[in-house]
């Protein structure tokens, strides 16, 4: 797909782009989602990355929720009874990781916990392309990621038909790094047939993939929605995507898949706007992102701007 | 034992609980461990998790000690060498751990090199039952946990006698991931006895057990202490826990386990009171608290609110 | 060599030590150097340690680069294929890395890749002995380290000659876990010789050593230069170290290393300084500081003081 021609598919065009209405029953269960994570302290367990494994359990403490942090598939079987859901991160790996992580994702399966999947830095390594490869197998709830990885692992995975093949972005495009080279909007087609593919496989038989971007664009494979908002500081300190990930763990063991991505993209947005407002820069941007997601009332995340398709 | 049973040994009944006197040699202690630990600057040792390892240094830096983190048995044993005491935290195993563990304190104890142990999530995994089960042959000097923690190891170990074996505390109760789902005076026979243990087990004749939690109970197996204050922000940040086990590490460089440990948790309960006063939320309370450690005097540490019995 | 009497060998004897002149080529070179960053948002890869990865991550940031961190040998080959320089640091080993780095090293002197080397803790463990005398064979662009960690390197490869022998250092002293127990100015001939044999081993026939301290000194093994400023509370955080490291590769991505080694150095004391004034400990020190880091002007780093023999 050429950069400049946009993708244009019948269930995803970007048409009649509007706010979700304040009494959508999505704004409520966002709401709700944000009260029971309050409520409930619920526990997500994370298989995640040495860079940023402390800002995802700090994030996930500051949103009201709890953590644990798990490397070894026993200790991980172990926590996944006792946690709501999971969420596995591929950004540092290490040699033991390519037969534990298949390991663990064919452990979800066959006990239909709920898992998200950050797909960091798809494309990079024989060795990250062989763990994605195998959840392809026994694949996650969420998939989150920038536009680059989600493009990457919709390829990999081979989920393209004959006609869209067209429509899955750049494949000559080579990630940046843990940075994306594509445009949100650009990961829209992939996203949507991962989405499809993820809800064929899910155990409840909802699912739903988030791309982040400067406008984060979340679909279930039927809808497209859009959260604009947020700091451009987010992209100044390391592990905004990492912690919305795990934060996503933390709302998928309270609500369904999509509301779960939807309310804590919203509640990192409302978050991430208020620590703008005080942020000398980066370092003090951190401290009062985490007091914001502290703060943010569920009437403020419910309330964050959605747009539909 | 029911949770609405209290537990009563003449050892460690609760009865005319009252501060320890200002003149108490025991005060005297812990304001000459917080003088030497700022004149010294002394180095303690750690193999800790990945999730709070950045924590347990800045911790340690903040209190005026020194840090260095290791995971190989090679570098631990050439660094106890120049370091006070050890820290093991055994919160995210990898695989070798299983043998570099055992390994590692078959050498402090026949070194007699002093350390704490930190039994996170204890209960949870093969691995980390296997690695906890054999540190009851080299026992550490001060064990730090929270409630669940520490009646879980006293299990593990088969420390409960015939009588004494309705004491410790509901076992049937599973960890909540590494959050205690017990109440810290529930641990108190389980101290206790885990305290005798390493006492019988310690080359300086004296050990102490650390129970973490609303108000902390520290016991050298004879006398019990109990530390009131604090904040309650501290269980919203990542690492409170295994930073304090960092921080009594430092101590144990410079003074015996029970001064250690009551010297660390003071200087905590301090700093987390200060930091409290202007926090907005738990990333500015996280900034705050390390330079509470820093700001307290020893002064101040040797006259916080400690009950005996 | 005793550690009061002073080593003076010609090439590196402290003798008419003045401030760079405003308008020296260096002082240009450092603003560009700056701006490009700035401009670029320059990919540095590290294989770091786990206690201040996340640090190193941020201030690579802040300054206005781009992170990646990996540990596989096969993610590093494809990342080193789209960043300008990785970072390597010995901090806290595992197994495999004894196998790892050295195949990192020879895969990046294969493709002429730059990289600075952090020789963390040097002479302790002999694991990191084994993986720091292999890179002898593939060396680094720029070492940085403290004194005593440069000491060591340059005695455990061996590089004095015999009349110069007696000027590497006191080789009875014994690395202080990771803080230096030598001062930098002991460092001085080791540093030179060291920088020395880099040159003679680079692709681009340029290289240096950065020794930090209270007073940073570099040197290509010519010249050699000295940054006074910064700010005692560095020495209080996890990481400074390790970070300025990494910042160091952030810069070598878009300048030569002599330039690079200066520039960050002197960004760090110009973001340092700032931080001292509004901080109130170490904790709000570390946040003022990744702010300090982003707000520096290129003028403001050109112009920080540096001294040249």
């Amino acid at each position: 797909m050429s950069d400049t021609t946009p993708s244009q598919t019948p269930s995803t065009a970007k048409a009649n782009t509007e706010q979700l209405a304040a009494d959508h029953p999505l704004r409520q269960a966002i709401q709700e989602a944000a009260r029971q994570v309050r409520q409930q302290t619920p526990l997500a367990q994370s298989f995640t990355n040495f860079v940023t494994i402390n800002l995802v359990a700090n994030a996930q403490l500051a949103v009201g929720g709890s953590a644990a942090m798990s490397y070894l598939p026993d200790d991980i079987a172990d926590v996944s009874e006792i946690s709501g859901a999971s969420y596995i991160n591929v950004g540092t790996l290490l040699p033991f990781f390519a037969q534990a992580l298949p390991e663990i994702a064919q452990e979800f399966a066959r006990t239909g916990h709920p898992w998200v999947l950050d797909p960091v830095a798809a494309g990079l390594g024989n060795t990250r392309t062989a763990i994605l490869s195998s959840f392809k197998e026994y694949p996650p709830t969420v998939v989150r990621g920038n536009a680059s990885e989600i493009i990457t692992l919709a390829h990999m995975w081979k989920l393209e038909d004959g006609d869209d093949a067209g429509h899955s972005g750049n494949q000559d495009s080579r990630p940046a790094g843990v940075e994306s080279v594509d445009d949100v909007e650009h990961a829209r087609h992939a996203a949507t047939i991962l989405a499809r593919y993820l809800v064929s496989h899910s155990a409840s038989g909802k699912a739903c993939v988030a791309v982040s971007g400067a406008v984060d664009l979340i679909t279930d494979g039927s809808l497209v929605y859009r959260l604009p908002g947020g700091s451009e500081l987010m992209t100044k300190i390391t592990g905004a995507g990492c912690s919305l990930g795990g934060v996503i763990g933390t709302y998928l063991a309270v609500s369904d898949p999509l509301t779960a991505a939807l309310a804590a993209s919203a509640h990192y947005n409302v978050a991430s706007e208020q620590a703008a407002l005080s942020a000398k820069g980066p370092g003090s941007f951190q401290s009062a992102f985490l007091d914001g997601l502290w703060n943010a009332s569920a009437t403020d995340i419910a309330n964050a701007p959605i747009l539909l398709n």
